[in-house]
């Protein structure tokens, strides 16, 4: 038995409430290496005779990746306190697997076990449940549509008419959005993602002027409640991008201590390492990514939090917005997350509040801080897989294994999946315009745990590389539109509404290939009902087997052959299948 | 090379901030499988031709455990952001571990690597600093010192006229601590511990009528105020036992809902499953360990946590109390404790708010809810091997270093060392009467990372067996009293009060037995300067190897024999040595 390679410490991704009176328990062992694992539980104060009193428990060995099995079990707690170990068993050994480390029979003393002293109901992750059901489409507001040419910013070039650059400007607004929104309810989305309105400099809008006002190359109040409107009407939700790590350069406290220097007021609402403050390549103040026009805030200043704290309230209670995703969220202090988090939850309890972290996002997941976070490890493995080619779908399995094993599971029900943003190149451009890999991306996207965002215009085929490219205005010539993939995204969508286990209703189960880069997928379950999401990332027709007793019905497929024991799907095919229990 | 074991996650005991631009990154290995460790590092935004631009930094081998190697390094962080992986050599094999798993050459991507994002200075872990240099002592009020006959409660035994009971009295109270504060000062602690002192039904108080009174057979506003003030003038600090998890039995909310069962205004201040309330084996609501006279309190409910937090405001506004222990923490909800936080440190910033858990404590330590938890593994270690003599020295050495190394060192800086308590055997009772093994005991509490806290009357030799045993009145009949113990004690006391080092100015590192059950020990150090800890666990006579171009000063000990390559412990010796670098 590999020792050193058993893991579980309590909390976070491996011992987590799910229900008023469950929690989940997980461990990790090392591949292949454990046969069965049994869980001893009891409560800490049932002792008889001297000794503590356990039942015991079997765990599902779950999934696995490059060099972990995962095992998992739910246990119903009765009276709310919990002690518990692990009972091992490998091909030659058994063992014990307590807090206090490994013994060859269970220790008596439960103060030797892990513990989950308390389930607190309050402590259930609480993100808001509309979050589960929502498809949302991101939108860079200056490319989607110009429908109010008496507000275009100077020289502003007519739509389409050349390609995105650093610094043009095609006019795109708000008037834009809230005329096309019939574009967005008839492929079925119900989120709308805005990178940010607020007054700034740049045509991305990242590099903020003033947090309280809307750019006027968007729009107004009026316009931006009217958006806000058309879209609750409609059953859209609207959430905005809060750049709070930096200001732009012309913010105007910035702007204060550059002119007055240690003299300004503002002087410690940035981190400025010395007077004059000068910018450049290697500006003597702290900034986004050494980018001497991204200031990064001082968010432990009392004075910055406050001011921050009443931007985040302020655009929930004057414009009821329904989300905040967090630009570079990571840099950002906790303690500045909590308060953030209790100001806007005080103003509308479900609003969603979204981070933006690259990387393993654990300590911002723990129920004070965010309610999901985006899922850049998604797309890298999506991508690797159908567009580049760079890893089998054996290794997909275990890539995203090991990602979503490294959260609760009712965590990862909110997380924020995306192929593609206006940071990276279109989808089908990776997809070497292969409009049948594009379409299996969707597959995985629409169907997958978490909240699914489509960036704007991929759903209709455009095209574009790294940015500036992937920031083309929306074409709204529907001659030009591939509505092949259209219909497919909307196709998923209107499956994901009527099947709830798509949307994150119940568990789910990797379906590892049987052969080296062979049909891969996952099974979605409650205690009903499966559906399973199976993918054929070969170019080559395989075979996926089939149990023969249980009655399949098709949701939605290309071209498929079933047969009693196994479908054989084309290459780069897709399936969903379901079936009651 | 054993993959599988080799272990990291950003945060917690693996990375965190020990100075302002300064972390700590550690990293666990299957034990004896590594040969070497690097740490590859940089700021992930610099990066040269394509390829993200890293140096390299070796580790060190700090310690080990039963399974494990620990790996430890600093690594000052001039731009504040990290990206981080391992390199790694064993026997046969070098691999790279990041965030993404193992690879054969270091990726170009910083994206590939783990994370600390960003250095924020206010998050460092931040507890009182004078808990560092305190020696806590505690005191069960019932049983230290009758110093006001006026005050007794009812049949009250005489002093020390009969073994002490579960429902007995003996009358101690405030006074009689104020008056014999010269008995602490003379020992050299500077901390005093009290178990809970408001009103309440039994003699241990844990199960309080009042919160906001004081129990009259202690004493009243004034003789507490006196007692603290006393205390302060002697520069002595004082913690108070805050029992949040449940009331007592005759609190008068509890007692209402009693009487007037679902019409009463105070039902969702407890855990009620049904009405009407009924106690007995089994009682029909939450309570501590089942116990019906312990309801367990509803932190969720808003007005139960403001009265609460009046609670923990008040004593400290209009008292002026250092520090609340808190009773059965782990079973009270996450967001109770971070508001407590929140208000207490805004009455008193360095109050020193320290958590009773026996357990893994690191969701209550990430610097959001306490500064401290009372270290029962430490405890339990030292008894087993000096005490019941059931581990070897290298194994409490594995199991120490195993503890340790689950917690950020600045963390275990605050933790609360105790070898004893009003709910265990007395020390010298555990160690069967042997002097000499509980002058171990001290030698290790008075120089180990962390607090130590003396038990009223260990330090003096008195024995006690389990609870009530262990909770005789003080003999303060100097007749009786073990001067050697005492010595010892203020001897080790006075040292950690001289030399810095020993009350937590440095770093550790554990010295191993080179035989089974040989001397072990501990080397704390800083730039300039080392002290080293030798204990001899053994009835024979040992040598540990010494350096022979070191000038080793002796600080303290038992006899020993002082070679130029080696100092030899008789039976159950000890020493403290030091040298400068």
């Amino acid at each position: 038995m590999e020792k050193s390679a058993v893991f579980h410490r309590p909390g976070d991704n491996f011992s987590y409430l799910i229900e008023d009176r469950t929690i989940q328990i997980r461990l990790k062992t090392k591949k292949s290496n454990i046969k069965s694992v049994k869980l001893i539980i009891g409560d800490p104060y049932i002792w008889e005779d001297g000794e503590w009193q356990f039942s015991e428990l079997p765990m599902t060995l779950v999934s696995k990746d490059d060099l972990f099995d995962y095992w998992e079990v739910d246990v119903f707690v009765e009276t709310r306190r919990l002690r518990y170990g692990f009972k091992l068993a490998s091909v030659d050994e058994e063992a014990i697997f307590t807090e206090k480390g490994f013994f060859n029979t269970a220790p008596v003393d439960s103060d030797y076990y892990f513990c989950f002293p308390y389930l607190h109901k309050q402590e259930i992750f609480n993100a808001p449940d509309w979050v589960k059901d929502t498809v949302w489409y991101q939108i860079f507001p200056e490319r989607f549509a110009n429908g109010d040419p008496s507000i275009n910013p100077k020289n502003v070039r007519q739509w389409n008419s050349e390609p995105p650059a650093i610094n043009n400007f095609f006019g795109g607004d708000f008037t834009g959005i809230t005329e096309n929104l019939e574009h967005l309810t008839d492929i079925g989305v119900n989120g709308i993602y805005l990178t940010p309105v607020f007054k700034a400099f740049s045509n991305h809008k990242y590099d903020t002027i003033d947090y309280m006002e809307i750019d006027p190359q968007f729009g107004d109040s009026e316009s931006l409640k009217k958006l806000i409107s058309e879209c609750h009407n409609r059953g859209i939700r609207v959430m905005l991008d809060a750049v709070f790590n930096h200001s732009g350069y012309y913010f105007p406290p910035f702007q204060d201590v550059i002119k007055n220097g240690e003299n300004s007021p503002y002087k410690d609402w940035f981190h400025i390492h010395d007077f004059p403050v000068q910018g450049g390549q290697k500006p003597n103040y702290e900034a986004f990514a050494f980018v001497d026009s991204m200031p990064k805030l001082n968010t432990a200043n009392p004075e910055v939090k406050k001011y921050l704290l009443d931007v985040g309230m302020y655009w929930i209670k004057e414009f009821d917005i329904d989300g905040w995703r967090l630009d570079v969220a990571n840099e950002v202090d906790h303690e500045f997350w909590r308060e953030f988090r209790t100001a806007v939850k005080e103003v509308k309890k479900d609003v969603y509040i979204l981070g933006e972290i690259w990387h393993d996002s654990m300590p911002w997941l723990r129920g004070d801080q965010f309610d999901g976070v985006m899922n850049y490890p998604f797309k890298t493995n999506v991508l690797n897989l159908l567009a580049k080619n760079n890893i089998t779908s054996i290794q997909f399995m275990e890539n995203i294994s090991k990602v979503y094993y490294s959260y609760p599971k009712n965590i990862f029900d909110y997380t924020f999946n995306l192929v593609g943003s206006h940071d990276t190149p279109r989808i089908l451009t990776e997809c070497n315009d292969d409009i049948n890999r594009t379409k299996q991306v969707y597959t995985i996207l629409l169907t997958f745990m978490g909240s699914p965002c489509i960036y704007y215009g991929d759903e209709i085929g455009m095209t574009g590389d790294l940015d500036p490219g992937c920031r083309k205005c929306m074409d709204w010539n529907t001659e030009n539109h591939d509505s092949e993939l259209k219909e497919h995204i909307r196709a998923l969508i209107s499956l994901r509404k009527k099947e709830k286990l798509l949307a994150n209703d119940g568990s789910v189960r990797f379906l590892f290939p049987e052969v080296e880069n062979g049909i891969f997928g996952y099974r979605k379950f409650n205690n009903n009902k499966s559906v399973i999401i199976l993918l054929n990332p070969s170019i080559t027709k395989q075979a996926f087997p089939l149990e023969k007793h249980i009655n399949y019905q098709v949701l939605y497929s290309s071209e498929i052959e079933m047969e009693p024991s196994e479908i054989n799907l084309g290459p780069d095919g897709f399936c969903i299948l379901s079936y009651s229990h």
